[in-house]
């Protein structure tokens, strides 16, 4: 995160090493086209809940499985145009503590984001999902407290969004943002196609940016209509100030 | 609504006479400096439920409470810049049928909005408020369908936003949108002012403008604030399509 | 209604002839012995739709339904102290519209009640249950207005309760108030068994009335513990006003 | 209705008469395959709200539009092995009141249906949705009353689900059964495409049903798992009655 | 635990020694009828916050209160036909962490159950019945990651039911499912009786039982009714993957 | 809190050192004078998250911090006529875990309060908010437990309320009791300004007691008005037993 030169950044904090990818791909690539620097935290490697494929395989341990994962997510940051780091907590379950928090308002301080990105804000198949969810917003305002590291710049108060869930309803997930993703598919889809352990996902999230497409359009309507095709949802956590209804 | 020359417009659905200005002023006077044409539609003039202070002048006739009433939502609308429709449908309780949706869908249709203000989807107090919305809501439906007058140009999908209620917390109303409205305040306590029945009122919306502006605030953060001193909060019944999260 | 002469009164809102019993049998006589002027308006018989026993019955006729169902209803209120009337609007469905409104609303007027008592905001069960709520609200609203009928006394904003439908979880419906009704139980089991087409709920109910006593014993706590055994649950529409949180 | 020998059978209440087809088309294909009648009752065509494309074929009316929607659904219908009527009562709005109530409770007790399938709750999108679901609803009511036209042979309590709206998040539909439809796909596929006037929606819904499908197979686990490609989600509205958790 | 020779379990995970009479044992006697193998875990005894008669005999310790409390639990394990184990972990409050977790996770895999039962998602009377919950969920999503302890057999996906809390409108609990225990109320009071600690409860869960009893009757209707007279109520977590609706 | 020869009392718990001023000032200050003890415990001095004008001051440590809030705070009990303690756990974040736990219920042991007040359920701008109320709600259930330190006097059941958040809306906070403080305004007034670190506040706060003393008007109505000019909302997280409806 040293070569901050860009004015304006992303924030994407991601469970496990994988998670990014699915739910927030196309949010990635789509600001880094409009001079974002966006910058990914993965928590874990999700190396225990979210590797089934690699533990099938003969004479796997937890260090190859943490060293696949990290290539896998890599690759696909690089895709998207997007740094990343790995905090490598561990996951099934995910711990959260204080000084979790405070690296996380470190990361929050250094990069000073106009917008975050993690999970939903809860999930019955998932603990480690919202838990991210927590750390991160637990951290932003800890980065945002006058007396946390008095000295530091204090960061502002970034919109928060919660990205796409496995079973949306099931997680109470209710999308009020549809982000057009349609110029970026290509990218988004290339960084799917590094996750090699979840093919079985590649499909599904495919499906996923299709059907958002579909409900974007039906919610500028026919008048109005860009040819979107692809599109993500999210949750956002706070109001929106602006100046436009439109 | 003859002198449609501009490109661009927006509805406002008022149960009575004066819930506009209370409730929506702000967001008419920025979206007419903004080049919007705004068009309100009064569907009744309160002239039952909202007009206390009238009866209580001897020799009231329920005629004069609407006169009354009409001047002084004629005159607040024009310090808002605004064209202003009334229906006089009748209040308390204010009537639904198909009449009105269909009468309303044709405004729609002609007005051609980019997007719709209306009342809360609840509020135990007045029954009156979220029938308009709904009202509101079932029109800009109908408005939509090709079958629906065939050969007419139908509406897209317009943003709808549920404006401030009395009792905001009791209504289950949730702000999702705060509203910077500084720029254009003094327009807004003018036409405030020219609800003379109403003058017990006036302090409490100014209240409401500076909370929602000390929360709009709070809402950018310290290191990108500009100086919102007021602000309307908007809660949003479908998701936003955009291209930028920031 | 002519016998206005107490101060205080409280209105009981019941979508058919025997809801009042079963849900607020308790409440009324409590505050009959505390002084208040009790009426209960039954909106209709429930002749159609609970009145299974009295169909089983040879020979058996509208008509007859009704009027037996009357003489329960007449028998139960005297037991419990409180004044009836019966509107006979049908039931399965109830309807709704604005005569029922404005009748209604001329009750709450003479009456002048401190507060209401009607039925839960949702029911999957009974739809008159929750469109007997409606009314009852709607009407509270037209009696506030000053614009109906000027030069009628208007009513307050009495408080508004909600008592207990028959699977309460199922309609949400959640109490945030218990009646402790031990001193007048046996007055409401005396209503309850003027219920002769029903007694498969005299059990259901008295049962009902043990389990909120249990609840109210708890929400008090062992150093205040009065011997609570029956209690009724009532849900709240509206904040209370107060001057004492203990 | 006539040929009533099976004894087991399902209704479906259709606001428009392509709606059974997207969201139930599975569960009335896997339904007549175990032996029971399935009845679809379609309120409207949807002549004036959901034909886009016939409205833009030039010289089309709206009795041509009935006339090639109810060709498709009977197509659909005998597709899915169904029987289907149509009360063509106009959409957009649909309309509601105690006629149409009698005439669907006359169908309930005719049918005595095990299990009733009617759209989602709410609905921002499209008011005739809920409207329907809330007539269903209330018919299956009146049909259980006793007082309803005695002597005729009243309906138990058949369990009513709620079928997948266009937008389900939107809808705050959230299914709490997944029907495995895999073994019928073909069928419902068939269905499908007897739509000729809704073709942008084949291949939506055929992604609604792999979603759900994949979802089907994460709710039973790894160790269970049949092999289920197509699934439709429901949301019940009454408890379940069991002797089995598993 | 080692004789697993049945092929179907069931796991019943509660706070403290007594819950699962109270709330599941009609569940289990149930299914110990039909051949599954019902095991049950105590986190803790009770032994400080629900044991208030034993602490009002003189002498009374901790390892006495225990003591006590392992002998009734044990005993109505055994008339209710289940196995049970006692973690001894501590109440008010009960503990959480990691080892906890990893050790219920072992007892899934080993167990292997077809559906799991344990406390409501809230109860704002008692912190340990919501805190088991959460553990027993977590340890059921380790249970299923391939990365925990591989090598192990994993866990499906088993349902997850919340059995009945003491004030259920308050824990915000609404049940989905009401179970038939008419055949085993008779063993379910047997095991109520073992609890001489708590026998204020006894008459209240036999009234909660009927009431359940009785709302079972209503949601499947007249014309299908069995005689049921005592049910259980258990709301889900996950949905219900079935091939019938009926 | 030695001197407790008054027979009631009232316990405050506050996040930070400041927040029983703006959200509870008016409740304390009434309380009191009418004859309760209203105690207040502190559990940090806000010294890292709501100090922001202090930390601007050059050579400001930490220490100096906590100095100024701890009398400053001290000053405003004074004004209000309660006493109060620090238990300076520290903030951002505020920590939680057992002994803090056995610490307030020691607390609630000692005082036997009436009636309890802390923070709102959820506030997604300020995480240690309901973590405190956590913490308060936690000790009250301890403190009820018989074997909680065997011997000692439990506790009954005192109410509890959640006192104002800064935006209530977000924080999914609702009123249902709106506390007259009319008669004491000129003492909460009073307390509001020893806060000399967050002189912005002030207005704010004014003005949130003087909207929430309109709409306690509303909730009474016209009849029965007292001159309301400023109130307090809570919202109650336990039903309230009562034999008194009006």
């Amino acid at each position: 995160m040293n070569d901050n030169t860009s004015n304006k950044a992303g924030l994407v904090i991601s469970a496990h090493s994988a998670d990014f990818v699915w739910r927030a791909g196309g949010a990635i690539a789509l600001h880094v086209e409009r001079g974002y620097k966006m910058h990914i935290v993965c928590l874990s490697y999700g190396e225990r809940g979210e590797s089934a494929k690699l533990w099938r395989q003969t004479g796997m341990t937890e260090a190859k499985v943490k060293q696949v994962r990290e290539q896998e997510a890599r690759a696909a940051a690089e895709a998207l145009g997007a740094s990343i780091e790995f905090l490598d907590l561990g996951d099934y379950p995910l711990p959260s503590n204080n000084d979790i928090i405070f690296r996380l308002a470190d990361i929050y301080r250094e990069l000073q984001p106009s917008f975050v990105l993690s999970h939903s804000l809860h999930d019955p198949y998932n603990y480690d999902h919202p838990r991210a969810t927590h750390l991160a917003q637990e951290a932003r305002i800890i980065a945002q407290a006058e007396g946390h590291n008095p000295g530091q710049k204090i960061v502002g108060a970034p919109p928060f969004y919660c990205f796409e869930p496995h079973q949306p309803e099931q997680c109470n997930w209710k999308p009020d943002v549809l982000l057009d993703i349609t110029s970026v598919w290509d990218k988004k889809y290339a960084a799917i196609q590094c996750m090699q352990g979840q093919e079985h996902l590649w499909e599904y999230y495919t499906r996923v940016a299709l059907q958002r497409g579909v409900q974007a359009k039906r919610n500028i309507g026919i008048t109005n209509a860009k040819n979107i095709v692809y599109a993500e949802g999210y949750q956002s956590i706070f109001p929106r100030v602006t100046e436009d209804l439109a």
